[in-house]
């Protein structure tokens, strides 16, 4: 791709941020609290009316609601998905430990308030698999098989009140649901839709693998017909794996049989149709098929009462009568409660953007928020277990046109018909069958078990993410899954600005440019100029190493020099006092004699802040003989004193400093705290009493302001004359200078010098310690 | 200060990133992961020799010591520093619920330790107020009171076995001891003693402030000589000040009026002895003094008896027996015992570090940990309660002129003549005393409670970091304290990341630079190209809200536009093929007509994508109602379509999109994970489809390494010639190309085009969901 290169031809006076400001007339930009207050607080009809819209989004679809269009091609999408819902919701329950009615409810009753507050126009909230076995957990948890068993005597065996257990579970799955809801609801209004962004995409692919492979193994028992004991807690999952392979031996037959069958059905079935989708006009139902078949063949053949194959069962017909939360267990849920509003959000919420990315509509993430929220809230009382979207009804919606909430209109249908009348007849229904459906709708899921190889390969840290959230998803539990991941997600950011972040960089040949000497071979280092770059935000956890960063790259660290050049001149004047006492009989010769004193004490001064620079960090060679390793950031604080300036010994008598100008580029620098602000106004004052200037380049507009809030233009000897607009800008102005300080510099710093005698004397340690 | 402007002339080719690179011989670094573990673990006598020096910095300073010129000094303030020392140990064993002697124990053992592997010469180790009161409140919960009381019927009142408790108490403290101590051993190895900074100082602070309160508030009982019961859990300071506050009717006069007379007396030296401290050669140990005097008149005179004071009481003489901790009651100390280990270890090294800074040597932060973990392990033998550095003791040490570990030497053995002899003198010491020491070394601690108000016109952030650090540790508890501060304080960074980092910049006249238009008034906008700069890494939780900043700013969303053009051009489409069978029958003219419709397509499809993108954003105007602020992410998010593209009509139609090219400048992204990664090669797609250019300005060094091994080269049409060594640069090569996209371009991105139909049509949205 040759083209022609343009030339970079400019002519300009050099600039400094205050030189800047002025001739380009920089304004003030204030934020004031007080208005956006008022403003937020105002109430007027038509701030009542977008609050309406906005909180029942039905208001503005309905209306525009083309029937004639849209009508037939909803109705048929909805009852298709409708009848992937009715298994997949029965399956779940399984999941959740839960009858399998429970399902039906919890794909009914939600999609009211859905229905009127939804965002996401193909939506079709409903069961999934990860929140329903966090469910379960909590049901085992609190409604123990062990609180409904007793020893029968007569049958010499411990009997299970099944029945009383459902009923004590699905208060407790209901109880849940509420909580989960309030939680999600609080949420809502306090507009913090915005969490949803501290999960990040390596965390939720980590989380669900492992959630995944949870899922499958907890089908297991199903699909074997297989009796393993419930286990919860840490590691749960191992012991049950254990279990179910010591089980094996006892494996229902029919159970098995039964599965294999549905399995290999169902994925035939779905390669197929992937094949010719565009043949197709809708995905087959293929779920219901399955069930139906299994239910004619193992219903009339007695099967299940022939081979001891565990059952469906009896599905009460009819609404459920609504329950109050039992708000006394809300303690011992409080953590999974959050863990299922969270994922259950995240999950919504994303599927909300894929659906209107390719449909061309926004999620509003709060009213999303909002609106699963209330639908746990109403399911709540109707004993449901916690929903988000449910993806496999949502996708068949969605690939068979559907374009409105009327399709879960017609979803919700379909489940209200099976939990009226033809929920009866799936009693002979094998749960092996639902366990295969739920088995094979984790493909995909199973499939991001590789994720680690590709993110190695792409970002290391990303890989970490992925899997500290997969292991201690799977081996721990699934709340503390979230706590873990979010928490190291978060962790891995602020490690991030902490290393290899800073570097000395040098012009690049005949260009404004200036690069790290390391990486370009063409450079230019410049005489008495030493230029500094730091890429990260500078607050708390990084201030400390950034100082010393810029210590180890320049090669001298300004505190112990001053503190030198103090000793020695202290040593000095009580010579020199020893002196004159001893010659005050010579007293002719005194003046003369003064004046060579002072002659060898600005000499030797020159060498001596090198020698006990040295002789300092000799002190610490203990700790300083340690490697340095940019991994250990410690280390490299510590240690960070063996590379010391090799200035020819030639220039040292000439020059006080290697350096008269110290060019710190923050460009990279994001956001500075008052940490970072401090650390700054110290590196200035003390580089200032060695008489080495300090110029800030590149300053971000948002830094500059926390910089003069902070306090650094009242504090240090800095104005905004010693900003400049560019790296380039700010070595021109240096070298214009003359190396030794201009007068006014020195008046200034004269002043800074005294300010810190007097703290140094005053010395109280206690005040300086934070 | 005016000085000589220097001129900003430069005259260089134009340069991509790949054109520099090649110009100026970029290198390659790699830091190899293999080098690096063998570095680690090669073995070698000297590396053995350093390992050893490195962990008993004594081997390094005691061959080197000068006694003729240190040793006096030393011994003197050792000595004067160990009367300090006594007196405050015995105060701060009260706060942690312990029987004086505690106090010192834990002023002698932890010493040995910290002789051999302190790396901080002055140090003195000891007892801290806050981490006492901290072991305090685990001493009252692991051993109540109430465990040790019986009813005793002839006097008719409950009587506490105090001696029992006590050695229980002991026990307990020992235990804490010894979990901390194991903490801090692991987290030294580990080489973790970076996680000092990620305490922040203005969490530190208004922590210190809320310890601070809590211990006034707990050592007024001693002052007021009134009994109240004991309190734990969150709260119980406010329960502690309501009880205080009933019980102040039952004031023991003789108490308060000790208490009174020793804080005016301590008040009155301590303002004169800092008044006159050149004139002292080393602090007056008033403490001492006033114990001694205390107890001369509290002894002989029998007051106690007489007025009912809370004396200390017996002090058993002699080195305690050592005890072994009970290992099964770690379980309930572990929160307190690591808030222990990780403030006692900030606390040492902020000392450490200013005394180094004063002195100027170095400490060791993993050393420190260690050495502070092994006083603490030796002590938990001795029943010490968890120490750092003694605060007041140090800094009398280091006002005295010590310079050396010899100086905690002289404190043991002060502390130990006391412990063996004097000890028993003390009996008579009334408790007041002890508490008004207490009170008055909290001055400076309280005088931050004016902190906030300095904070908030500094920084607002940090403010409302050290206002939640304070009320939680306040109200709740210290260990949740540390917990809540330290995870607030790295939200607040996460949150810093995320708001009022993006404007669009525009070129200052006449110059290379670009800025905000909206801050400086003479600025020119370009024609044709849009310039979004972004301060701020990109990563997980700002990544979209990034794209929707680009999306509001440039007031385009290629998204949208896209699908509407594929809309229409499909409507067109199926419109062209009834039309074409239609006209079958009028063969001759088809060729013609054919022509003119394709004209009809191009000239009304510019009008639409403006006018589909309308209608679209229409469809969310219920949510997209709401006003925007700046300050609330989600409402940014959804609201930010009200403000479109107001291109006028006639450029609308000669010029299909507002711009040809955008360019980001990312000089502010200090680091990119893989979810920004993503975010910028999806929009370097969809751009590139709609023919918009997307340069990338400005990358810093290391963005440029995540960006590759990222793969947005590969999986995306860019090069690094589409990378701009500054935003100038790339808006010459943006100006020098002309606005319709070159042939090798369009070819690239037909291919990309191609995978985009292809993954559309096949639309598998589960896989795109995360």
């Amino acid at each position: 791709m040759q083209q022609v290169r343009p030339r970079y031809a400019i002519d300009r006076p050099g600039f400094s941020q205050r030189e800047f400001d002025e001739e380009f007339e920089r304004k003030r930009r204030s934020f004031p609290l007080g208005d956006k207050v008022k403003k937020t607080l105002r109430c007027s009809g038509g701030r009542l009316r977008s609050l309406l819209f906005r909180h029942l989004p039905v208001l503005g679809w309905l209306p525009k609601y083309n029937a004639r269009q849209n009508l037939l091609c909803d109705v048929i999408s909805g009852v298709s998905a409708g009848t992937i819902q009715v298994p997949q919701g029965m399956a779940f329950a399984l999941l959740a430990n839960l009858p399998p009615v429970n399902g039906l409810y919890s794909s009914f009753f939600p999609l009211i308030p859905y229905f009127f507050m939804g965002t996401a126009h193909q939506m079709v909230p409903g069961t999934f698999a990860v929140l329903s076995i966090m469910v379960g957990m909590v049901c085992l948890r609190l409604a123990p098989e062990s609180q409904f068993s007793h020893f029968n005597h007569t049958l010499n065996a411990t009997i299970v009140d099944e029945e009383r257990m459902n009923q004590v579970r699905l208060a407790v799955s209901g109880t849940l649901a509420c909580l989960t809801a309030i939680i999600q609801i609080g949420l809502g209004f306090m507009q913090f839709g915005f969490v949803a962004i501290y999960l990040s995409e390596s965390f939720i692919r980590g989380f669900m693998t492992a959630a995944g492979l949870q899922i499958l193994i907890s089908v297991l028992k199903y699909i074997f017909g297989i009796t393993v004991p419930p286990y919860s807690g840490p590691l749960a999952v191992v012991y049950t794996l254990i279990d179910i392979c010591c089980g094996l031996p006892h494996t229902n037959i029919a159970s098995l049989l039964f599965a294999l069958v549905s399995t290999v059905a169902l994925i035939i079935v779905k390669e197929l149709s992937a094949r010719y989708r565009h043949k197709v006009p809708f995905p087959l139902p293929m779920e219901i098929i399955i069930v139906v078949v299994a239910t004619a063949i193992s219903g009339p053949l007695d099967l299940p009462q022939k081979y001891h194959m565990d059952i469906v069962g009896e599905i009460p017909l009819g609404f459920p009568a609504p329950i109050l939360p039992t708000v006394t267990e809300w303690g011992d849920m409080l953590s999974t409660a959050f863990s299922l509003a969270i994922v259950g959000y995240v999950i919504n919420l994303a599927m909300g953007r894929t659906l209107a990315a390719k449909h061309g509509y926004d999620v509003d993430p709060n009213q999303e928020m909002l609106a699963l929220g209330f639908s746990n809230f109403l399911g709540g009382f109707f004993k449901i277990h916690v929903i988000c979207c449910a993806l496999s009804v949502t996708l068949a919606v969605d690939s068979a046109g559907g374009s409105s909430q009327f399709s879960s209109l017609c979803v919700m249908l379909v489940v209200m018909i099976t939990m009226l009348a033809l929920g009866t007849y799936l009693k002979p229904l094998p749960k092996s069958v639902l366990g295969a459906l739920i088995a094979v709708n984790l493909k995909n899921t199973l499939l991001q078990l590789s994720d680690p190889y590709y993110l190695w390969k792409k970002n290391k840290l990303d890989c970490c993410v992925w899997l500290v959230s997969f292991l201690a998803t799977f081996f721990l539990s699934l709340p503390f899954g979230v706590a873990t991941g979010v928490g190291f997600s978060i962790l891995v950011v602020v490690f991030q600005t902490q290393f290899r972040n800073g570097s000395e960089v040098a012009q690049i040949m005949d260009t404004d440019l200036y690069k790290n000497p390391k990486v370009y071979n063409k450079v230019k280092l410049l005489e008495g100029v030493k230029i500094m770059s730091y890429c990260s935000p500078l607050y708390f956890a990084n201030a400390e190493i950034f100082r010393r960063k810029v210590i180890k790259k320049t090669g001298l660290d300004p505190g112990k020099v001053l503190l030198a050049r103090k000793k020695f001149l202290k040593k000095q004047q009580e010579k020199e006092a020893r002196e004159l006492k001893a010659m005050q009989d010579q007293q002719k010769k005194e003046a003369m004699r003064r004046k060579m004193s002072s002659l060898v004490t600005m000499k030797s001064q020159t060498i001596s802040q090198i020698d006990l620079q040295s002789d300092f960090d000799s002190n610490g060679a203990a700790s300083a003989d340690v490697p340095t390793s940019y991994v250990n950031p410690c280390c490299d604080i510590t240690g960070s004193f063996d590379q010391l300036p090799g200035a020819p010994p030639v220039t040292m008598e000439m020059q006080p400093m290697p350096f008269h100008t110290l060019i710190l580029d923050l460009g990279g620098v994001c956001f500075i705290d008052l940490m970072g602000t401090k650390v700054i106004t110290k590196m200035i004052n003390t580089y200032s009493m060695l008489g080495i200037r300090l110029y800030l380049a590149n300053v971000q507009a948002q830094v500059l302001e926390e910089l003069e809030s902070g306090g650094v233009f009242e504090e240090s000897c800095i104005t905004t004359s010693d900003l400049f607009l560019s790296v380039h800008d700010a070595v021109l102005f240096a070298q214009s200078k003359s190396p030794t300080p201009s007068a006014a510099g020195e008046a200034e710093r004269q002043k800074i010098k005294l300010a810190f005698d007097i703290q140094e004397e005053d010395g109280d340690l206690e005040q300086e310690l934070f």
